[in-house]
């Protein structure tokens, strides 16, 4: 079974389109913000109750969690769905990119998926990029994405996920056909310069926006320059075990004056 | 310059005891969230604007912001500090540990550190583990482990962080004191036997409480191992740039037939 989840919350054409794929390739559970999540990270509600409601959308049934993204996972997993019998959890189709590690580990679409990894399921991140912020995508322009999506994750319920991944970070360009090429990549470190614009309130009181505009030099190879210079679709595989440096680093020698 | 954060709040005793102890180490700048912010992620306010203001504590002044302590990291190195003056950022310390991977990724004292990682600012997160949930410590309390930050701290401003590292999380047990053993760990992948509490409110609707017990079996060399079940200190070193899995596990092989 596919947990089905995103961070734009159940009603984002991104989930329709990407469920209405997946249920053609396995038993599909939409479990879904009820509003939008953005750059919620994986942030848990452990502080006040979280709602639950039914949702019925054009062709199935949907769970709302007046909630974040992780707390669907986390919801799903305890109270709606045995955890064995997920095979994997897939999230999105994001509007907007989740391109680099500064989006990586901001985006509550990533966050959902990564919720997953830490309990051991494994799991796609989907996200498209616009070519706007502002822009309101219908579900027809999702539908290549979700084929790709239905594509990707379809080999991987028959293939498993390789040695060591945990995690693929799928990102589709602004203009994305079946005969997009697909390719492997590594995130990109920074992908925004970032900026805060000071404004006042109309008491004068000072307040911040915090703000970003997309760098436009990316080194070849990362998803950065393969979505946005290259237009391009690319995997990103991720295993959060190896976030911890292998052996020959020696942080023991490193820290030998420290250590009782 | 040691920018210095935390996710319970600008108030904590936990930020005021460790900004007293780094003050000694170094010039250090106090930018943290206005209320708490527990369980964040790396949540970034993009959709609202944020509050700034300057709050004047026993021995220093300190910035609070209205927004979770990846946006406190955010402002400080695009308005309040010039980035390349940030030696590194400290968080922390932490009301409750941060152990395991399940706490990692959601921890917002975590992920106040990891938003300087992502923009190449090395940073240390400091935790110290509860005997109870709802157990409100003093700044007393926070001494011994602050002694042991200012160590830390000084160490790496000196020596610099290990090859591959960009963080240090680290955590201090229930009771801590100055000959208490340092131990470098491997983070847990899962910390907690979490549930889902299901109750109805005064109008018959269901809602649910997120919660989780602390597991007791844990491996040796893991944090959880460390801090719960020796009572030592544990220092996980991470490196974010590892979490793409190495070319051992051959994903071009894996994905050939997928990729354009």
């Amino acid at each position: 079974m596919i947990l089905v989840t995103n961070d734009d919350g159940v009603y984002s054409p991104g989930i329709i389109s990407l469920s209405k794929v997946l249920s053609k390739v396995a038993e599909v559970k939409v479990v879904a913000p009820k509003g939008a999540q953005s750059s919620s990270g994986m942030s848990i509600t452990f502080h006040r109750p979280v709602r639950i409601s039914s949702v019925k959308l054009k062709n199935y049934e949907a769970t709302a969690i007046g909630g974040t993204p992780a707390d669907c996972v986390f919801v799903s997993v305890h109270k709606l769905v045995k955890r064995k019998n997920i095979d994997m959890i897939v999230s999105g189709i994001n509007i907007g990119g989740n391109i680099s590690m500064q989006s990586f580990f901001s985006s509550g679409t990533v966050s959902a998926a990564m919720s997953g990894c830490v309990i051991g399921i494994k799991a796609v991140a989907f996200s498209k990029e616009i070519s706007s912020e502002d822009e309101y995508l219908t579900e027809k322009e999702f539908e290549n994405s979700a084929w790709w999506a239905g594509r990707i994750v379809s080999y991987l319920m028959k293939k498993g996920f390789p040695p060591g991944v945990d995690l693929l970070n799928v990102n589709f360009p602004v203009k994305t056909t079946k005969t997009t090429p697909v390719r492997l990549t590594k995130m990109a470190g920074e992908m925004f310069d970032d900026y805060v614009v000071e404004r006042k309130d109309p008491r004068g009181n000072k307040y911040f926006w915090l703000a970003g505009t997309k760098k436009v030099k990316a080194e070849p190879g990362t998803d950065l320059f393969t979505v946005l210079t290259r237009s391009e679709i690319s995997i990103t595989p991720i295993g959060i075990g190896s976030i911890q440096p292998q052996e020959s680093s020696s942080p023991e020698l490193f820290f030998r004056e420290l250590l009782g």
